[in-house]
């Protein structure tokens, strides 16, 4: 059994992108009066508007921080399916005064036909984009992944002392792509989903594939994260927030394993338990410090 | 200046409406494994589709925990401004089978031929609606509401202390409709989004209007937030989470006062400062307990 003493010692996470809370334009300095009535200066996150578009068609405005446009609109696109791994991406164009993105391909593709032709008929494409993600699910198994106790601990440690908006500012949730004990891709926005699709969009502009990750968020275990995880082809998901009872359904019916209110030495693990190997005893685990549980994205 | 004792010592807040978390449906027993390897049962929230039609036609599939179906579809369109205060309302059917609210208004309005049009242009009804409800606050100057922060303390405490969803399963977001010290109407949902419109549904079903009112949410103050806030005439908007930048943009150029990271004695007040009645000293209020920063809907 290892003991958390030893994680604690190695430092070392070799990110190969961590969150800058010091990027200009992600957080803007706004003043107010705290309860005693002092003049305070507060740091909160920025939330601007962003239009994605797939060739010729508006997608959708997400409200997000502003950072890694490209990733989130390609993220985006895939996660919902309009853009499938066949795809052809020939261009992904960044306007910052326009505030859109445009993710062209090779050839439109039947998806977005299809889309179209939906849209007009449901009204809106929230239940048909739903509906679209469901069906990607269709005789999707995840591999059979190994989870050990020690990554989650260890992972868990270094992302709650990694330097972040989340940290710095609150009111943000965080996702983070990781491969055994070792944390790699850190993402940040306003919006949960946002921060997940820019992992996706990273993965997919990197062509790094899922089947050997394991994904933290700070959200909470929805159907529609459990969904996105799936999609993504990666068999862990875990979290230091709660479930909803579809989000473990679904788990459940994929072969995902779900790891939920992961905190400090605690984590409830209601899906895949089996394929849990615990290596380390949580009593040398040390309780959650106060800091980490003051701010946060509720 | 009140003493918080004083605060302490009345329980009886006399709700219209207050969660009721033993209600069959809101929650599953779903069974895991917990740190140790000991099998638990722990209690989930549901997360279902909800389908809302406004009369012929499809506007939204939102997820939600299921309870006041016809409040969540009535407040989502009064809130996306699909439906005015001019709008007569002619029927709300919910058909739980089908997982459907049908809203049917005397005649068509202007609004929803606009919808139509717009959703078709557009591609997504996410971007337009947004777009309609900014147009919403075009002009609109809320009225300039007193708070007193003794008023602030007293709602805190006692919803905290609520029995509710979000102490028993977590994972939850909570809406309060309050007057001055006292909590009103108490809604929770999967989506913070959906707790507010199921108020602003009850508000609307009641012919309740919001001048007097102030609305207490365990969600982040994004401009959304604000922008639903504002919309439904209400002057004050208080969270124990953080803020965005545009939420608070949003809120000065309204009159929105806005209090945000409301735990024990700790606030922040980042717009409408001036309006502050500090009728209570701080330092007599009591830190708030570690039960109650355990759960949430992170």
């Amino acid at each position: 059994m290892t003991k958390l003493d030893d994680l604690h010692q190695s430092g070392d996470s070799s990110w190969l992108i961590a969150p800058d809370p010091t990027a200009p334009g992600l957080t803007r300095t706004v003043s107010g009066q705290d309860e005693t009535g002092a003049e305070v200066a507060a740091s909160v996150v920025e939330e601007r508007p962003l239009t994605i578009w797939l060739n010729g068609r508006e997608i959708v405005t997400a409200m997000t921080i502003g950072d890694y446009p490209e990733y989130l609109a390609l993220g985006f696109l895939a996660n919902q399916r309009m853009l499938r791994p066949e795809d052809e991406v020939t261009g992904v164009d960044h306007d910052a005064e326009l505030a859109t993105v445009v993710v062209r391909t090779a050839t439109e593709t039947d998806h977005e036909a299809k889309l179209a032709r939906r849209i007009r008929t449901s009204g809106c494409a929230v239940g048909t984009v739903f509906g679209d993600m469901m069906e990607g699910l269709e005789g999707l198994v995840l591999p059979p992944a190994e989870l050990r106790t020690s990554w989650l601990y260890r992972l868990s440690h270094v992302i709650n002392r990694t330097p972040s908006l989340y940290l710095e500012a609150g009111a943000i949730h965080g996702t983070v792509l990781c491969r055994e004990d070792r944390p790699l891709v850190y993402m940040e926005d306003v919006g949960r989903h946002n921060a997940v699709d820019k992992i996706a969009g990273w993965m997919r502009a990197e062509r790094v594939t899922g089947e050997d990750k394991i994904l933290y968020t700070t959200g909470r275990l929805t159907s529609e994260m459990v969904i996105k995880c799936a999609l993504m082809g990666i068999p862990v998901l875990a979290s230091r927030s709660g479930f909803t009872a579809w989000g473990v359904e679904i788990a459940r019916q994929v072969g995902l394993t779900l790891v939920g209110r992961l905190r400090g030495r605690r984590f409830l693990c209601l899906s895949g338990g089996e394929r849990l190997v615990r290596d380390t005893d949580p009593r040398t685990v040390a309780e959650e410090e106060k800091r980490h549980r003051r701010k946060g994205a509720e």
